[in-house]
């Protein structure tokens, strides 16, 4: 299904991925930890920032179909997974590429290979209902999903939660590549929660896509009314001019009911998957420009902190504490000169007063002396290898690349 | 097309209208005359105010295919309609049943049989740019379609056009029975003048009907695409809870492009027609519950006058003058005494203040005395000849015969 003749996932992104990790750790990382670019700009990075698929997050009220649609795309039950009339799934599941098994939650937060450690601040009680589900269907490979609760109605849905749900879902909306919204044709009601949440998701609407499930169940005047419907009411709950993408469809094994929307939903499905096959190119390209991104500012960053530390005397009787102090004092105008000296962009220098604040921990003269390699070095990242890396990504809409892409 | 084998448009309206205006001109008129009401309350109804056809109003962009529809309606050109790439009506037409003709807005204005007097209050400059068009299509007995020119966008509109375009559309608006908004399936922009008018048309809400015409000429998805991006937008400028009706069709006389669509857009201009045909009805519906309102609270007037007439002496000495002012002081008081002897509900009693004002220009006590069969006409007119009237109309659907209703 996912893997389909016109599938685009046989496309070599894994070794783009692994390029990505082998630039970094053989020729970054060292400088990083050489110069404390953790300290000073973002933490080192591991496997699990290079290796995590990319995530497809599925969003909706009760009985709308998420973990069925989810079963259709493994084409398998996965282990944990269950599908009822009423509400459900009771935890978060993420449903990944492994051999059969069930994490508890508390062990997938803190293993390291995993990206889910960031979620122990949700703490005990949203770690109890968290879970991870691992299996062998093909599109794992590709992608990572989401799974969540069916939103409830009022006071429902608050009692029955011990944690703070549309902070979690936000958390999950954060990292995902996809977030799919999926609403109910044969019974579409929007509840407050669920416009609330959604409401919550408005940050992130361009990795948001919908779904119009159990679109087979009407028939084709009364799937136009649904539809209709359910646009009227996202046009107001969003804030953006774009159309937000719905998809109809019926996505679980079974004949379509009413047939004669069987070709309109036939043809929204392949857009949707074909969409879906779109991610793990994105996300690479996501990882390329963050690490070309990470590349520049590590430059900038060892260009400064040579440059004040060129500026200490060799003599013994230097006071060296009174000229990190001046030093620090001049920041601006020592970035000015950098700046010039280099003809670097503006955007890639830190905040002064931030990096004011880093400094003051270190011993400028401390610094290992810049060598012409190293710089010659990271020169190479960001001409060469990162671009070289890029090349090797298939052609894509320019566009989606853009899409998702954290505003910097 | 419009008296198909499930037409209810051979439905006896017309004699219902036959026997209000009878039940006006031989049992109420009279007592409206002796006592005064159109100077209290509303002006004498004309023949043409029962008989004036229910009138759709067509709105929308130009070339969306307003005159189109008309024509396809009528099935068959009308005189003066003419049909274009560019901006083509150029003037606001009443389409009517009648002998072959053109009348020019002036003329229109000032026909008694005709309900466009109030129309004089634009001026010339619109009156040029009004027009009646008759010739005898069937579904002219029971409809009169409004023809406008089509929205321009930006200063083209605000230039081109003499009079003050919204405020037409406005009037025309408040008299309509059915507004249709018309768009283009297959070039959908709606431009911000066009949402103004519908903005200034929020009033209307229940009587607006929306087209997504020349839907044949875009495939499945491009419609489910177009339909989608309008329902939107139109949740965004409606601030309605409820959702505005759409139809989607082709409306003229040519194959469908795509095929595709065929039974869909079938099924939808079967629903339109189906509307239309209800309004003859629902007129009907609102002339018949207009003149029972119209009886009951000439009832109400005349018992409050000849409340007050009563309490004045027979004897020549009387100071009538200082009799009146002190009725006119006290008529709150008035007024209670009257609803509890009659038993009346408070709805049916006019605003005190307004009614003291022009009670002023009359002489209470030169009022005639209420005669005993003139309140029991007045009562049979409310209890078994309107009533009976309303028994003729064809069964139909309870709640639309509310809507379009004015609130009172
Ligand atoms: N495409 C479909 N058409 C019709 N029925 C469906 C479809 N998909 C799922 N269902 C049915 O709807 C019900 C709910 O399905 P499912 O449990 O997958 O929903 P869910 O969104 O995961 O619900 P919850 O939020 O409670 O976990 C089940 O009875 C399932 O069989
Ligand atoms: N259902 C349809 N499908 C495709 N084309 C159509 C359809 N109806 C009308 N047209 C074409 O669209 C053009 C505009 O039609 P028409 O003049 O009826 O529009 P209009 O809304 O009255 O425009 P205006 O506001 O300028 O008077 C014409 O060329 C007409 O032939
Ligand atoms: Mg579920
Ligand atoms: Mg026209």
């Amino acid at each position: 299904r996912f893997d389909g003749p016109d599938s685009t996932t046989g496309v070599p992104v894994e070794p783009v991925v692994e390029g990505l990790k082998a630039v970094y750790k053989n020729k970054l990382l060292k400088i990083e930890e050489d110069y404390k670019y953790a300290a000073f700009a973002s933490p080192t990075l591991n496997n699990v920032d290079f290796d995590a698929k990319p995530m497809v997050l599925l969003v909706g009220q009760y009985s709308t179909g998420k973990t069925s649609f989810i079963k259709y795309l493994l084409e398998r039950d996965f282990p944990g997974g269950r599908i009822g009339h009423e509400p459900t799934t009771d935890r978060f599941m993420a449903v990944m590429y492994g051999p059969e098994k069930v994490w508890p939650g508390n062990s997938l937060a803190v293993h390291p290979d995993k990206p889910f450690a960031a979620l122990q601040q949700f703490g005990m009680s949203f770690l109890n209902r968290f879970e991870g589900s691992e299996c062998k269907s093909q599109i794992l490979k590709s992608l990572t999903f989401i799974d969540t609760p069916g939103i409830l109605s009022g006071e429902k849905q608050r009692i029955g939660r011990s944690y703070d749900f549309p902070k979690v879902v936000e958390w999950f909306a954060e990292r995902a590549d996809r977030i799919i919204l999926l609403f109910d044709a044969h019974k579409l009601d929007i509840s407050d929660e669920f416009k609330r949440v959604i409401e919550s998701l408005a940050g992130h609407d361009d990795k948001i896509r919908c779904i119009l499930n159990k679109a087979d169940m009407v028939d084709k005047q009364g799937l136009m009314r649904v539809y209709g419907a359910l646009m009227w009411s996202l046009g107001r709950i969003f804030k953006t001019p774009e159309v937000v993408r719905v998809y109809l469809g019926s996505f679980w094994d079974q004949p379509y009911q009413y047939v004669e929307n069987g070709e309109l939903l036939e043809a929204e499905e392949k857009d949707l998957l074909a969409d879906l096959r779109g991610l793990p190119r994105g996300s690479a390209v996501r990882k390329v420009n963050d690490l070309v991104k990470r590349a520049r500012v590590l430059k900038v960053h060892v260009l400064i902190i040579d440059h004040l530390r060129a500026q200490f005397g060799f003599s013994l009787f230097t006071n060296n504490k009174k000229k990190q102090e001046q030093l620090l004092a001049g920041l601006l105008e020592q970035f000015k000169e950098i700046q010039a000296k280099h003809n670097l962009p503006m955007g890639d220098f830190p905040h002064v007063g931030k990096f004011r604040e880093k400094l003051r921990g270190f011993a400028i003269n401390k610094f290992p002396k810049l060598e012409e390699k190293t710089l010659a070095q990271l020169d190479e990242v960001i001409k060469r290898d990162i671009p070289r890396l890029m090349q090797m990504l298939p052609k894509g809409d320019e566009k989606s690349d853009m899409a998702g892409q954290p505003v910097p």
